[in-house]
């Protein structure tokens, strides 16, 4: 692992970088790819972005986001790879995965723990809310003056990953970094609602059928709901859609464990888990070969959704004294 | 009304005051009094807090909040009244408000506009998010140390009264205090989970029942949904776990007006209405015998749930233009 310098001096170096979020690209992701992309185009840098999943349509709005190449890469002599809010290769898609082996400087920079990111350049931070937060220091660093559109792509990343300053990863460096970039003409009220306060129809159509499936075991700590391939399909929804569904086993109160089981193609289930004050779901998720935060983390398992759902629920009851 | 230093000078030299806040008492009104009078007894002073609402079951955990006299105030020798987020006597409700008069000094301190506020010293700035940023002020001036217990209830009332941090009411120095409250030990997610994010299972059950009624009519302008009586006693709610409900039908996409019916005893249906930025709700609830804000109203229609529902859509449908 390398110290803040070292990255932001690799950084400053380079002249044709080329950069990336992860796979189903959320706000962090892409307000942190853009901001650092804004920054660095206004050092002169050549810079391209990239994405190997389409920008979910929620994110339109982002400054800059017209920019980003999506699913492909477009040939050019890049002297490095930076990847944002993604420690894992295989969170890169298969589109940007090669980019490893071809660009010869791999940076990255994440909030994710990991003890061995794939980079010759690593900067992880977990004690930050957003990933945003460490690209906010490193454009302090490279003196970049954040104007409204980096602002407004630095407190997209901020406000998504720290759920609007509500989680536990929020800390007065958090506000410290949101006061500045209110400062810097963030629209406060608008984005809130963009991002916050408007859901297409699907996405409520996709959570009445949700809270059909919803349940909580018999403790009171564990809460949660299932979606079939089906259903998505009757509903036409597509996996934007599906994003912030683990919000409603966990507002149960009392609940400490949520959970979300959603059945994807090649007989595999995805699950998502949240945790309230105790439970460390990375360490759960790793069970399942997954990974993640201590209080958000997933994993994917194969076998149909009533057996996934038995085994990781058994698993996760093992975790609640008398569940 | 006075400046800032003339009110802060005269709270310093009160001996015996008596704290309030307004009637049907929020989050910012709890909090700004609490912190208030827990600042000022560490002064010395001799503080009674007063409500002439009882303290809603979300506010408990709020530190100091079981000193509060409710309903009633303990006879006593006050040489001022501090009155905290209501700037209108009338909001002081019928058990406070003799105290206008019997008291010989009157303090306001309030964010809500307002031309003529009632006390002998007024401090109202509407430039603020919330009253609890002006008490902080207040404590800072009077040199009160912030604790974690005066800090959590700042943090109440900014965080109550700025939607998290997402109305147009933030701004950086909304953001500033945060951050130094959060430095104070404010136990973030904690506090969010308790304000924020936990329901009732009740709560999600209605949600669920009342999203199957979801609609959106053809010109994607109006979303409804509705409840009745039977469902509602099917889950064992009660007026309470209906809250909140109407945001659903308001969140989808491109909706204008959101309509919620609730089916009442005795053959009636209340109807609640909400806008995002065009209808004034208030003007159709008066067709009804209603009325409300421009952007929130409501009424009581007799008759059945279906005829009510095609009666006031009907007239709904009037605003919109080829609806």
């Amino acid at each position: 692992m390398n110290d803040f310098i070292e990255v932001a001096e690799a950084i400053k170096n380079s002249r044709s970088p080329v950069l990336c979020g992860h796979v189903m690209p959320d706000g962090d992701s892409l307000g942190s790819l853009l901001a650092l992309g804004l920054g660095l185009k206004s050092m002169g840098k050549e810079v391209t972005m990239v994405s190997s999943d389409p920008i979910p349509e929620l994110y339109n709005f982002l400054p800059g986001v017209e920019n980003i190449h999506v699913g492909n890469v477009p040939t050019g002599n890049y002297d490095m790879l930076i990847v944002v809010d993604c420690s894992v290769p295989e969170r890169l898609g298969d589109t940007l995965l090669p980019l490893v082996d071809t660009v010869s400087t791999v940076v990255i920079i994440d909030h994710h723990v990991n003890e061995s990111p794939f980079g010759q350049y690593n900067y992880i931070n977990s004690r930050v809310a957003a990933t945003g937060e460490l690209i906010m220091d490193f454009l302090d660093y490279l003196k970049v003056k954040l104007n409204q559109d980096i602002a407004t792509n630095l407190y997209t990343a901020i406000v998504t990953d720290s759920g609007s300053f509500r989680y536990e990863n929020t800390t007065p460096e958090t506000h410290q970094k949101a006061s500045r970039l209110v400062e810097c003409g963030v629209s406060v009220a608008r984005l809130s609602n963009l991002i916050f306060g408007e859901q297409p129809i699907e996405s409520l159509r996709l959570l009445q059928a949700a809270l059909n499936t919803l349940e909580v075991c018999e403790c009171g700590k564990i809460a949660w709901m299932s979606m079939t391939m089906e259903k998505i399909q009757e509903i036409g929804a597509t996996d934007q859609h599906l994003e912030g569904l683990i919000n409603y086993p966990r507002k149960v109160k009392g609940v400490e464990l949520a959970i979300m089981f959603r059945e994807m193609v090649g007989g595999k289930v995805k699950v998502s888990f949240r945790s309230k004050y105790q439970v460390d779901v990375n360490r759960l998720a790793r069970v399942f070969g997954g990974g993640g935060h201590v209080r958000a983390s997933g994993c994917t398992v194969e076998g149909e959704l009533s057996q996934v759902q038995a085994m990781v629920l058994a698993e996760a009851k093992k975790l609640f004294r008398g569940c």
